[in-house]
């Protein structure tokens, strides 16, 4: 395990027609975020939305659902550890589980192109059909639409996740604070460059594949084992780690320091993020749990994780702290430092 | 207000290649049902999802949930009387009525093309928040992707619903039985060939404006005036109402009899599909409910949604019958009758 300095650009820099969607707008940076304060908030935004949380939690009769959407556009459809459909069942589940969910229902939205081959749709929809069953949960709905050759690309997925919160579990962005630990659940940035390593035809000694799992057991794990002393999850999707934690520093208003040297990022994809000058921590990972930890309750809390063979590599990576709040600080294998500050557009687009 | 005979083929015939996703499999007639049945079913099959209903009824804590989801690729996506939005909040809303849910929440997954104007997303979002304002539900969880220049259609818009059931009122696809009488709340046809008169260039004397709208009004008027009455609660988007009924004589394993002279078909309709070559009972409603009731209950059923502006052109267009178990038979103005049977393919594609 080796980590990577990245001082260069992002690949796509935000463009000046402002006028115009970009593709930076989906990239989970600064232009995602600016595309929902100034194009939808205003208009939609509610005691939910405002929120900005990858779902709601919201009263139904005397129980409160947790209830996330999210639409996947990879490409390509299938890459080494799994296809789209794998990507749309976890993820959404992932969603849930991270706001204290207890997943139990998904709907699927398909849109299919004119073309697309049925081998593939039949391997996809297989996949999520195992993977649900995997997660022990239901497919309940569905919607197919076909758009004309040349006006999707291949097949969109989304999909709903509806789970029950557990009265006594509540982690939230908002709950970080000074002494805090951050542990991840295991390596960095796997999925993003098993995408990035067939788009380009990378070949490496030994094939990336993406990490994508439910993570629904290791939060199961992580609730009996310190409860009360989880203060934050977060699934590190699109944006990778340094996202997440940024969007965490400013919901909490507290400052993170992340080490270098204590980041579990794999020798094969430091090399292909060197190769393509990205920066493992803006990766996505679609099976890397990260906990924000009250300090007494870090230990068991890795413990706990070590026991699942998912979680057997995780690790604390870095702390919450008082100084430079709202910003995530990277401690250098060096002795140096650097902000690690949200990225303007697109490190990677159509990553999940 | 008149109606028109269609004896010649759908646009878009089944083509042979089988191996392959074909725009008829997004028809909503015989291909799509033939899509679910080989391609979903046998690997997700479950309780919820074999019902093949607009969404699932299904236990939550002590309550039971109305789920539905839906993806929205209409083309173009603004059109005289509404945009994708409305479709995106209407359409889904609905669904959740028709199965005897009170819609509470929705969310909303936006797949958005690199290029698209930002003012266009402005109004379908302004739209959105406008029509949830106005149904009384909340937009409680979203999510933006954005897909490279030409590898989306501009946008596409999945919505899902979530709503409380209603524990005395069922209605249900296989509810419907010999002497029932088949309700319309209005006007038929309205938003297909909104749509195409904008595709095709068609100039009328007056603009055919889409029916989109919010059925749940016309749903609580109906619940109190003949509640158990209510066999059955459709309302016929993609396929029309000759695909719904088709369903529902399927689903009750009863027959149904249309009277043509009955039809509420609006003049510039009946004048568009002819010039098409189009058949109005195969074209999509996004603001009609259709209602199967108990004989003893159709004139509360009728005068209930007569007190309402969308129901103000509420009629009988038929009944359920023994003869035929499963057909649909029109009896027309001259005194026949055909079979109006599931379309093979497309008549209209990206309609909704």
């Amino acid at each position: 395990m080796t980590a990577i300095r990245y001082d260069g650009p992002a690949c796509a820099l935000p463009l000046t027609d402002t006028q115009r969607v970009q593709l930076g707008h989906g990239s989970g940076g600064k232009m995602s975020a600016a595309l929902i304060r100034d194009h939808f908030l205003p208009v939609l935004g509610n005691h939910y939305l405002s929120q900005l949380a990858d779902g709601a939690v919201v009263p139904i009769g005397n129980r409160r659902l947790v209830v996330s959407t999210d639409s996947f556009v990879v490409s390509p459809l299938e890459f080494p550890g799994g296809n789209i459909g794998t990507l749309a069942v976890h993820g959404t589940l992932n969603d849930v589980a991270m706001m204290g969910g207890d997943p139990l229902y998904l709907t699927a939205g398909f849109v299919l192109e004119e073309g697309l081959s049925l081998d593939v749709l039949d391997r996809v929809v297989r996949t999520m059909g195992h993977c649900a069953d995997e997660a022990g949960v239901q497919l309940i709905a569905g919607d197919t639409k076909v758009v004309e050759r040349g006006k999707a690309d291949g097949m969109f997925i989304n999909t709903t996740g509806i789970g029950l919160l557990d009265a006594t579990f509540h982690p939230g962005p908002a709950r970080a604070r000074e002494g805090d630990v951050i542990l991840v659940s295991g390596a960095l940035g796997r999925h993003g460059m098993a995408i990035m390593a067939v788009r380009e035809g990378l070949a490496f000694e030994s094939t990336i594949t993406s990490d994508t799992a439910n993570l629904t057991p290791l939060v199961a794990l992580l609730r009996a084992a310190a409860s009360e002393g989880i203060a934050t999850l977060r699934d590190p999707t699109r944006g990778g780690l340094a996202s997440a934690l940024n969007e965490i520093a400013q919901a909490s208003n507290v400052g993170m320091e992340l080490d270098e040297a204590a980041l579990p990022i794999p020798a094969e994809v430091a090399a292909a993020c060197e190769m393509l000058g990205l920066d493992p921590l803006y990766v996505a990972n679609e099976g890397v749990l990260m906990a924000i930890v009250r300090p007494e309750k870090a230990e068991a809390a890795l413990e706990a994780l070590r026991t699942h063979p998912a979680g057997a590599e995780a690790c604390v990576v870095g702390r919450v702290v008082s100084d430079h709040p709202r910003y995530v600080v990277l401690r250098t294998a060096i002795g140096g430092s650097r902000v690690v500050d949200l990225l303007p557009g697109d490190q990677l687009p159509r990553i999940c």
